[in-house]
């Protein structure tokens, strides 16, 4: 939490980028979830999940996020680059930050069901694999969450 | 294991498809995993792992046949879907194979070093998640970790 302390501007402003992303699945009718990769202070990836639009289990928020900033640095590894996403990431998406070399996992709301950076596992610090990042969680918390209950709740009056 | 005494023709089959998946990474430089994916007796999707080749940290074998399977069947739940993979899934794939509800995971090696459906974890049959497969492991272990140990040997004297 140090590393808030130290730039809270700047966590809640690509947070706030990741929020923009998670309205953007909202708006079509996707669990709204957001993300972005940031690089040397610059986003360099985004994305939002967009698993019923292209009908692909994969394409969660982060996922995206990770193949975009990979083809704006030319590799897969994306050391010093650091994700911010709305919620807590799932076993995938927590595996695919450790594929991908990431410094720092930065997200809002936990996801107690399937969350995997704590919640059920914490997948992306764990010395038995080859990579572990660091974590910080509860940036614009209430924000993030809000946008999920929202969601979920329309779909139930539906 | 039961089902592989029902019908052990069919599944060797299916994996020695997958290792042809190996084969083909093996040759561009790759480390050698393959996967298919199988839905009523035949392969919908199938993938070899693609990491170095297109700088992209998620290009397992394992979500690139599942993204092929999803573009088959025209949606994301690959229900009734079963996945071969030569080597123990990492938590990444693990992960997109729960996301995707497949019905079956078969491998042939384990993975003790970051392996996820049994070694370090057992991300695809964990009940606290929302979906369950059955694994088989040990389908043609010997050939499919040959290949991955003559990779990295000849990996290791370059």
């Amino acid at each position: 939490m140090n590393i808030l302390r130290m730039c809270p501007i700047l966590k809640r402003e690509f947070m706030r980028e990741a929020l923009i992303e998670a309205q953007k699945a909202y708006s079509i009718g996707e669990v709204p979830i957001g993300s972005v990769v940031v690089y040397n202070d610059k986003i360099i990836g985004r994305g939002h999940n967009l698993r019923e639009t292209r009908k692909d289990p994969t394409l969660h928020a982060e996922i995206m996020a990770i193949q975009m900033a990979s083809r704006a640095l030319g590799g897969w590894r994306l050391i010093d680059c650091d994700i911010y996403v709305t919620v807590e990431p799932c076993p995938m998406c927590a595996g695919a930050m450790v594929q991908g070399r990431l410094r720092r996992l930065i997200f809002g709301a936990s996801d107690p069901k399937s969350g995997c950076a704590g919640s059920i596992y914490n997948l992306v610090d764990d010395n038995r694999f080859n990579h572990r990042l660091e974590i910080v969680s509860g940036i614009m918390e209430s924000e993030c969450r809000d946008l999920m209950k929202s969601f979920f709740k329309a779909r139930r009056y539906k």
